[in-house]
């Protein structure tokens, strides 16, 4: 008989492992578990800090709720959201780029019309953001779905709250014939991620900001397209440099153009000052092949 | 202004959780967000896989309670925790060598005598398990407590029982003057995992056999020793080469000798057919260096 030694426990658990049924799970998880033992070895990992890391990622899964992934939330700081991101969004100049869906997301936003404020009700400064949808060579894409989100003016999003009776910065707007799109809201501003579990914990424990800079969620789905997970960023706002979950692209800042009173870009009066955010974006055709 | 990028997010994320206030911490987080980085590059990891992941990890915290802890058993299954536990008792023969706690530990069992039967009011075949406990050089130790836990003849631990009144196959045994102990029980039986979990569930997409081969758990504190946590298991039992958890070592499979009615190794009485495991347990002593 040969049982564990500290030498072959590694090799032992990597061939267990891909026994796996499908290839595919059988590559995902040998390899994820040669990198735990690599990684336990390269820090020597004591007893305590297994089991401290036993700790941590069940208080993690713990708080955790329909309204609140604090997993996800770890990926993002981690920058692995982004790193998915991107392995899986290698598209092309002009095609918009994505960025980090976040876990404050919300399906089945309600369906509005061009130019709809969805902010009615919360206060902040009116901002539109406004511009075409096209595919990479131009042509405008009518018919598209823009689902956008975003946080009030205390940093929370409506995922964060208790149930509310309706949505709250939150809608789905249709691009019309000529690819154009309008949506009205409120300007963002930069906020901390939740810093009251165990992720934030971990944050506090390093020079690391918790800031993410302001910012809308914009999530475009048409026929033939590949489905567009993006933000729009404010030009010159704090923390672009130092986004906590590592989500900010050079594509994605925009200017917030100040406006007095007057005509809005949807053709109707504004009682106060506003700002006007202009953005064309790009979507990439399915069956293109990726780079 | 330069953000992130493919080829950038992972040099950004390593280099920012470089700045945890603890160099230790600060080591384990940049090393284990390389090594997510460099695994999600490796295997190509989808955002539909990503997603997968996130949700295992989510139902693995959401299962685990006081009684059960699923993130242990993933760490059992990975090999991991075999691999901390090699890491961190490298302690020379003739110390006994240390093997995993396991999911299943009660803190607080009760104190009891020599011979004691733990068993008591639970079926199977008698069991007795007795030597002695010394240092590397022979010296007997007195007075260790030496914990004992096991699951039942339907592979059941206290642990994964609703509440119950009293402690159920486990004690705390004490080492007499001469270093000697005796624990009374039923013989183990081999069993499986708990396998309605996220870790059952993956490990019923492989070929990897869910059982552990019969064994007892013994965990030794002795004042100026290492803690010495550790299994004995039956020699010639099934799933010995397969133990799902990867526990076993050559020196922690004794024979269970058959005895007939009559004289224990307590001195008393048995009724019935019993057997006897006669193990020989030994210490590392504090501030020896580890190999």
């Amino acid at each position: 008989m040969a049982f564990v030694t500290e030498d072959n426990i590694t090799d032992l658990a990597v061939k267990r492992w891909a026994t796996a049924h499908s290839p595919r799970t059988a590559e995902l998880m040998s390899v994820l578990v040669r990198h735990i033992h690599d990684y336990s070895r390269e820090v020597a990992l004591t007893t305590e800090e297994w089991m401290a890391a036993v700790d941590w990622l069940t208080e993690v899964g713990k708080i955790s709720t329909d309204k609140r992934q604090e997993f996800i939330l770890a990926s993002d700081v981690f920058g692995l959201s982004t790193l998915v991101v991107q392995m899986n969004n290698r598209f092309p100049a002009p095609a918009t780029p994505a960025t980090v869906l976040g876990p404050f997301y919300i399906d089945g936003s309600p369906p509005v019309p061009f130019g709809f404020d969805m902010s009615d009700g919360v206060d902040g400064t009116p901002l539109f953001i406004t511009g075409t949808l096209t595919d990479t060579v131009g042509t405008p894409i009518a018919g598209a779905t823009l689902d956008v989100w975003q946080a009030d003016a205390t940093g929370t999003y409506e995922a964060q709250y208790a149930d509310l009776d309706e949505a709250r910065l939150r809608a789905k707007y249709s691009t019309r014939s000529d690819g154009t799109y309008c949506v009205r809201t409120i300007a963002p501003i930069g906020y901390t991620i939740p810093m009251d579990g165990p992720v934030g914990r971990l944050i506090s424990a390093t020079d690391i900001s918790a800031y993410r800079p302001a910012h809308v969620h914009c999530l475009f789905e048409a026929p033939g397209y590949h489905r567009l997970i993006t933000h729009l960023f404010r030009y010159g706002t704090d923390y672009l440099d130092t986004d906590v979950v590592f989500g900010v692209k050079d594509e994605l800042v925009v200017s917030f153009v100040e406006h007095p009173a007057g005509m809005g870009p949807d053709g109707r009066h504004v009682d106060e000052p506003f700002l006007v955010a202009r953005y064309d974006f790009v979507l990439q055709a399915l069956r293109t092949d990726r780079l």
